[in-house]
C-alpha cells in the first residue's frame, strides 16, 4: 500500500453504504469532495462558457483538467510558473486531471505506441511530441492537480482480445513507472490507476489485482464510453467495481448520461466526469425535472414557462423558455451559457439526491424512480 | 409641452451642473437612472456574452434595445405577449428603445424610403418590411421601453446639403407623427425627438427648433458616428446641446470612445449608448486604468498581473493576463465574456466618476486627467 498515506491531506472515508451503492468524502489540500461525485471538465483551463463562480454555485467540488490540452497550449511550464492550474483558472477547490493518454488516442493525426510512451502529432501546431509514464506524471505535477491519473493506453472498442491485453499489460507496465515517477511529488496529492481490459472480464480482474498490488490512492474504471453497447459498459462496471478496495474512491472515466451515472453508482462507483452537460447546453439540449428539452424546438417560441420554476438553478428560473429559444436562434452565446448552467446544477443535483438516497438506505428505490421518469420521457438530449 | 408630464412616472431633475456638463437623474416606471448615464447596447435581447447580473452589477441603470433586430426576431408581437421587453430579457430596469431607422439605413440590403416611411428587406429571412413613423412607435410600445425614440432617416457623412436638409426635414416630419401615435402610449413612458442636420450647424438649430415645438421628454442628437471626423462630432455637440431645453435629457446617439464620452460630457450631454465595451472585449481589447490592453498580444502570457487588482469589477482582478490571453488564443468564449465584463465596468465606472466630478465643481479639471492619461498611452483599443 501507499507509504505515508495516512499522514497525508489526501484521504477517502465511507459515509454510507446501501447494497453496492456508497457515500462518502475525498479530502484534499483544497477542500473536500462529496461523493458520488461529478466532475465538470474544463478541457483547455475552462469550463466551456461558464465562470468558475456558476461552475461552484451549482454544487461542483471538483473539475476535471485535460492534460493533453493545457501540455500543449499553454504548456504546463507556463502554468507552474503561473502558480498551477487552481490559481490559473481561479479554482481554488480539488482539481483531477487526466494522464494526457486518452485524447492522444482520440485527437492527434499522427501517433506511435510503443514501450516507452507515445509519441504524436499535436493537433494544434503539428509539433512531435513524446508522452512518457514520466512525463505525464511531471506535467501533473506542474499543473499541480489534486488527483493525478496514470498513463495508460486506452483501446477503443469492439476490439481483439489480443489487443485489448497487449495494450493492458502494457498499461500496467506503465503504472508502475508513473508510481514511481509519483514519488517525487508534492505531499498530500493523489494518484490514482485505472483498470483496463476492454470489455472482456477476466482481463479486467487482472489488470485490477496488479494495480492494487502496485498501490494507488483510487481506481479508475477507462477504456469505457468508447463505442462499446450501454449493457457493456454497465456489466463491466458491474463486475470491476467489486474487484476494487472498498476503502478507496473508484472512479468510472468518462461517463455519462444521467442514467449512466446512476447506473454505475448502484454497481458502486463513486466519481464522474463527462463533457455532457455543459456540450449538450451549448448544442441547446437542457436536462430538466421534466425531461430533456431541445431548446431550439419551434415550440418553445412561445413558451413564457422557464425550464423549471423550483430549480435551485437561477438560470432554470429566470428565464423563459420563449427567451433561450430566441438566444440560440439569433445566435447569442449567452443562450449556450445559460443552458450549461443548467446541465451542470442538473448533474450536482442529481448526484447530491444520490447521496442523500444512499446515507437513507434508500437508493434502489430513489434510481428506479428516477430511471422510471427517464424511460416515460423522449430522451432526445442524450441522443 | 408635453401634457400630463408632471403626473407621470417619467422625470428628470438636474442634481448638479458644471460649467456645460451636467449631472442629474431620470425617474422612471422601472427605477432610477443616474446622469451622465452609459447604456449597454442589447441588440437581440442580450448583451452579447454578458448574463443581465453582471450588466446590473457593472453599474448600469440602463440598457438600449434595437427595435430593428428586435421587430424582425423574435417580433415585437412575440415579446409583447411574453410581457414585453423586461421580462423578456430578464431586465428589471429602465431600457431605451432605438426607433430601428439607423438599423434599416446600415443592415439592410434593399431600402425604400418615402414620405410615408421605410420600405426594406430583412436580413434575416429576406421579406420586405415597412417601418413607418406610427408602426416604430407601435412596435416600442409592445416592447414596453421606458424610452421611444422617433423614427428618423440618418445620413451618412460627407454629404451634399441638400441631402442632409431633406432628410432633416423629413425626420420631423415623422417626429411629428410618431408624437401624434404615442399619445395611445402607456402612462408613464416617455418619447424622445433626435436633432439631424448632419455636419451643417444652421441646419442641426432649425432642427432642434422645430423639435422643441413639438415637444419630447428628451432629446438626442442623431447622425453622429456615421463616418465624419472626430472634431466635426465634437463641434456639432458643443453647438447643438445649448440649444436644447437645459431640463431635459439630452442624449448623444451611439457613441463612443471614453475620450468621446467625457468630451461629450463636458458639452452637456446627459446619455450615451455604443457596442464598444462589449465589441471590444470579445475582441480582446480591454480598457483599464492603465490604458488599453490588447490581451491577445503574445507579451501578456507570461503575465500573473491581473488586469487591475485594485478593480470594483471581478473579472479584472480575479484573472491573470497570462490566463485571459491563453482563453483567447485557445477560442474559449469565456475570455470574451471576461472581457466585456471588464469593459462595462469600466465605462460605468468613468460615468460615474464623471457624476462625481460634476457634484464636486471640478469636472474640466476631471476630464483633463483623464485625457492626459489617456494621451500619454498607445490608445490600441479604440483604433
Amino acid at each position: 500500500m501507499w507509504p505515508g498515506s495516512m499522514s497525508s491531506p489526501f484521504s477517502f472515508r465511507l459515509l454510507a453504504v446501501d447494497g453496492a451503492a456508497r457515500s462518502g468524502e475525498i479530502a484534499s489540500a483544497h477542500g473536500p469532495v462529496r461523493t458520488p461525485a461529478f466532475m465538470p471538465v474544463g478541457t483547455q483551463g475552462a469550463i466551456k462558457g461558464v465562470h468558475p463562480g456558476d461552475v461552484r454555485a451549482s454544487g461542483a467540488d471538483i473539475v476535471l483538467g485535460n492534460t493533453y490540452h493545457l501540455m500543449l497550449r499553454p504548456s504546463a511550464e507556463r502554468i507552474a510558473a503561473l502558480g498551477g492550474l487552481h490559481d490559473f483558472m481561479h479554482w481554488p477547490y480539488p482539481i483531477l486531471t487526466d494522464s494526457g493518454g486518452f485524447q492522444v488516442m482520440s485527437l492527434s493525426a499522427l501517433r506511435k505506441v510503443d514501450e516507452s510512451g507515445v509519441t504524436f502529432r499535436s493537433h494544434i501546431d503539428g509539433a512531435m511530441v513524446e508522452l512518457t509514464p514520466e512525463r505525464a506524471i511531471e506535467v501533473q505535477n506542474l499543473l499541480g492537480s489534486d488527483i493525478a491519473m496514470q498513463l495508460d493506453e486506452c483501446v477503443r472498442l469492439p476490439a481483439e482480445r489480443g489487443e485489448i491485453e497487449r495494450a493492458m499489460r502494457l498499461s500496467l507496465r506503465w503504472a508502475e513507472r508513473c508510481k514511481r515517477a509519483f514519488e517525487q511529488a508534492a505531499p498530500g496529492r493523489a494518484l490514482f490507476g485505472i483498470v483496463q481490459g476492454g470489455d472482456d472480464q477476466g482481463l479486467r480482474e487482472a489488470s485490477a489485482r496488479a494495480l492494487i498490488d502496485i498501490g494507488f490512492h483510487g481506481y479508475a474504471i477507462g477504456g469505457l464510453a468508447v463505442g462499446e453497447a450501454p449493457q457493456v459498459m454497465r456489466n463491466v462496471v458491474a463486475e470491476t467495481a467489486p474487484a476494487l478496495p472498498a476503502g478507496l474512491p473508484r472512479y468510472l472515466m468518462g461517463v455519462g448520461t444521467p442514467a449512466d451515472l446512476l447506473a454505475a453508482v448502484a454497481r458502486g462507483i463513486d466519481m464522474f466526469d463527462c463533457v455532457l452537460p455543459t456540450r449538450n447546453g451549448r448544442h441547446g439540449l437542457a436536462f430538466t425535472r421534466f425531461g430533456p428539452v431541445n431548446i431550439k424546438n419551434a415550440r418553445h417560441a412561445d413558451d413564457p414557462r422557464p425550464l423549471d420554476a423550483e430549480s435551485n438553478c437561477p438560470a432554470a428560473r429566470d428565464f423563459s423558455r420563449a427567451y433561450l429559444h430566441h438566444l440560440f436562434k439569433a445566435g447569442e452565446a449567452l443562450g449556450g451559457t445559460l443552458l450549461s448552467i443548467v446541465n451542470l446544477y442538473y448533474y450536482q443535483e442529481l448526484m447530491a439526491a444520490a447521496r442523500a438516497a444512499i446515507a437513507a438506505g434508500r437508493f434502489a428505490e430513489f434510481a428506479a424512480q428516477m430511471q422510471e421518469g427517464w424511460a416515460s420521457k423522449r430522451d432526445v438530449a442524450t441522443q
